[in-house]
């Protein structure tokens, strides 16, 4: 499989194969492009809590595909829903996503399953190509974008949710330039955001977590833009940690600070962000760097994955229907 | 040489050994306390370029013995001077104490210089010490404190500036908590200072320097205590880069933010944190962890060392003279 392809796209990051799942494995990036190909439940649970599948509409494909091929292999939906939904309690999309596949199951068995699973694939994919073109209409030429993690194609097949609009500009001649913050402890930035943005030739620079309110005083930064793992009813969103920081400073140096999510993301039964489950992971992400110890061993870790922005502090909502003021008008908004 | 010695009191990070001096190498900490016994101009300044000494004071103390050894080894003193001045850029220390050694050595010869420099030591070790009284009187029983970098005993002999008054508190009885932010890229805070809280029993977590806005918001942050490598006449101050944030985020929190320092930082002829030069380092601090590439090769990194606060964020600042709440005031207080 050629990774890049004609058009510096890489190959989908999750993608399915009759009854399997081919998934690049995004914890060998930079360095190693691997493409995995999964069959069974056990592949899938350790595939999603190794993060070797991440970003939260990713994870919402990834699962449905997983939960219609167990159904379709035989095992017990319910426990297989069960299993699944358990691996990451954070990200709403794997829950949405799973809901819909039990649905269909529900209604036309094991082979509605699949076709669902299909389904929300394409679906997700139409929704990155709108958010791609409502967001670009926010920037003008040569716009520099601050952006935190990776929400891009990785996290969100095929073209991301916060690097979408980037994408479209860079393909359409605009020539943003991103500001990537590198996301310790994992460094989703650096090594996943920056290598997507270096196969597309698009100009960046990578910093670290922490240099990014020098970088906003220094007026290099046009606009702050990520991706969620869940969007509540009241527009609190919940991200990877240090997405809070960048929008409480992005307020501060009155820089606008833009969210972009398909409609797997939107959870109008979760009222506020102080109820989304944030996901505590282990202190090796934190002590351990690179293979090399870097905290004594004597020494506990903190290691929340994910933070939560209150509402007034989010500028806009870039999603596949425009761009909203708040996130709770899709509700109302026909698909 | 016992590291820990009767009390968990760490050796000395630079003490003066004749024409030698004795540095703990703080590039192969936590894993290996390694002591460097160095006695040429070329290997004082590959330890102050390589960070194997670090921290404000500690370069000051550093600087002043190794130009009062070059001095009597024959050397030329401007040569020496200039060479060791430029080694680091940000923290003032270095030229503070490079003059007062000079002037010494114009004055009384090789033999003045080498006991300048023994003065000066001693000079910041009683500093030292005072930040820790006077720092420690603002703190009541299990404070829980967030601290930045390190600015413990390896940062400025012999009981540092930031963590003086937690040494102070902590032998004391007054169970100080200490969250320390890891310090990307060289993880000051998870190597060093962790370390050094570690060896005194002194409980503390890690946490990433991104995770600090989502723990102040939590209310899990009394008071912000950082170091300094400059302070300016106006109070501005430069230190490591992700102080800023800090600064910003616990104004926000409405948490007090203080720095501590030792008069050797202080710059009264810098008007302001914007005529402070601020050393920017090469990209493979960010792009190489652990000895494992974190970002693509085609990826530039940005990578400035320091940030700089205004003055109207830092709550107090904490020195051997007390806490004053303009740094200005140092100027006329009797030393």
């Amino acid at each position: 499989m050629d990774p890049t392809g004609a058009h510096g796209k890489i190959a989908p990051s999750v993608s399915r194969d009759g009854l399997s799942i081919k998934v690049i494995d995004q914890t060998a990036l930079p360095s190693l492009l691997r493409i995995l190909d999964l069959s069974d439940i056990a592949e899938f649970e350790e595939c999603i809590r190794s993060l070797r599948v991440r970003g939260a509409p990713a994870i919402g494909v990834f699962g449905a595909f997983s939960l219609a091929i167990c159904i379709s292999n035989g095992m017990g939906p319910d426990d297989a829903y069960s299993r699944l939904v358990s691996t990451r309690p954070t990200a709403v999309d794997l829950r949405n996503c799973l809901d819909l596949v039990l649905a269909a199951f529900r209604e036309g068995g094991p082979e509605a399953a699949l076709t669902e699973a299909d389904r929300i694939r394409e679906d997700i994919e139409r929704s990155c190509k709108a958010i791609g073109e409502h967001g670009a209409a926010l920037f003008g030429e040569g716009v520099r974008l601050l952006t935190h993690c990776n929400a891009g194609a990785l996290a969100a097949p095929d073209l991301g949710t916060a690097l979408s609009p980037i994408f479209h500009l860079h393909s359409s001649g605009k020539r943003p330039f991103v500001w990537v913050s590198e996301t310790r402890p994992l460094m989703q930035g650096s090594r996943l955001t920056a290598w997507e943005l270096s196969i597309r030739g698009i100009s960046h620079r990578v910093l670290v977590d922490a240099a990014c309110a020098f970088l906003m005083r220094k007026g290099l930064v046009d606009a702050v833009i990520v991706g969620a793992d869940r969007v509540c009813a009241n527009g609190d969103i919940a991200n990877k940690i240090g997405t809070l920081d960048k929008a409480i400073l992005a307020k501060g140096f009155s820089i606008p600070f833009y969210v972009a999510f398909p409609m797997s993301t939107w959870d109008p039964t979760c009222p506020s962000g102080e109820h989304i489950p944030i996901e505590v992971r282990g202190p090796s992400e934190i002590a351990v760097c690179g293979g090399e110890r870097v905290a004594p061993d004597g020494s506990e870790c903190w290691n929340p994955a994910f933070d939560t922005v209150p509402a007034e502090l989010i500028t806009a909502y870039i999603t596949d229907r425009g761009v909203l003021k708040r996130p709770g008008k899709l509700s109302i908004l026909p698909r």
